[in-house]
């Protein structure tokens, strides 16, 4: 089998700072987890608070932490340190080798879609932001890693998309066309993120990150393999 | 302009642990580091040491140190934990859009290859390994971010590759080939480590990472990208 993980990412309209955080951290006991989050308002003061959230949920994970302890501890951190004023959402999606399934983790209204051969189902459980209150719990759910699972979660900037000029962007149905027209993990991120700048007339008016993981079952040799690309005016 | 990132990573024959840590951190004051350690020893053991020094300048540089400061921190703490037994190569380089520079950062005996249009340079200036002495410093330096500018880091699996028969590989020799011959970043990591592995008859006799950095003069869009792929068994 293979693993791919596909992530596409754009900042809102003019905005030299995303609010987005996202990072990739190895397991250590096998696997690499994807913690993506988004925090509240935009620009400058949210990216501090989703990079708070992120660095904390990376540093447990690569101490062997679980997942959702990670996110109950990232929950409280920022609850202690900004005294319950500010929230953000948190979403992490894990490989994990010792249990040979992928963990999805939601601290997140928005919905994470699971696709597998034909069934494509939402985790949309309610589910709350980290931040806010004593106590917060992520929703969790686990999928054992076989052929055709593909995974996709984003920020609310993506189901946002068209919103302005009232029709908003149907998430599930581009992801459902994605996948039929047999995308790879990185093509379904694109893709989803074109439909979204499309809806947008290439201005966004959130940022909006995707992270799209697919499990194949080819395995094309045994190397490892990131591929980054940065634009930078 | 555009950074990309390209990584190619296999773990020695038959082990299922590979003893080369590799992370991606954005930067707080924006850009990306990578950071590649090779622990001693090979297999779980390794494994422990290279990633405790990855973590350490990880979460150094997620708070705003500066490479060098992050790189002494790392060796003064791998020192103080193993009492100076045991030792690791450490090698940053950042894209740093403050300075608008790529940092090299260089605990490792092995060069880090420096390419600018025509020009190809080693440094190679000594550099120790982190972790066996107090006081360990790290060989620095920066250049300009200008397209054309490519740079390889690797672990010493590379140039180890064909030694055991007689015919190391010429690793600046296969990087300047594969420069001449157009590929993007991904493209040369891919080409070093297809090298190595066919001298090795892809029975690679130790870890091997390959990372290599350009700076392209075109933009295709303003979206960032990450693609990961992971073979599992």
């Amino acid at each position: 089998m293979e693993i791919q993980i596909g992530v596409a990412k754009i900042n809102k309209y003019a905005s030299s700072e995303s609010g987005d955080t996202l990072e990739v951290v190895e397991r250590p006991n096998g696997g690499l987890s994807v913690v993506l989050a988004d925090g509240q308002r935009s620009g400058k003061s949210a990216k501090l608070i989703s990079n708070m959230v992120v660095r904390k949920v990376i540093s447990l994970l690569a101490e062997g932490v679980r997942d959702g302890a990670a996110a109950r501890a990232a929950s409280d951190y920022l609850y202690t340190h900004r005294n319950g004023q500010v929230q953000s959402t948190l979403n992490v999606l894990s490989i994990d080798m010792e249990s040979r399934t992928m963990v999805v983790t939601r601290n997140n209204p928005n919905p994470v879609l699971v696709a597998h051969g034909n069934e494509l189902k939402a985790l949309e459980g309610e589910s709350q932001p980290v931040g806010l209150r004593r106590g917060t719990r992520p929703v969790i759910s686990q999928r054992d890693l076989q052929p055709g699972l593909t995974v996709a979660t984003f920020t609310d900037g993506l189901p946002f998309a068209g919103e302005r000029s009232g029709a908003a962007m149907d998430v599930r149905a581009e992801f459902e066309k994605l996948l039929a027209a047999g995308h790879q993990p990185q093509g379904v991120a694109d893709g989803l993120l074109a439909a979204a700048l499309g809806l947008e007339k290439n201005r966004p008016g959130d940022d909006i990150s995707v992270v799209v993981i697919g499990v194949l079952a080819e395995q094309a040799d045994e190397v490892r393999r990131m591929w980054v690309r940065l634009p930078v005016s």
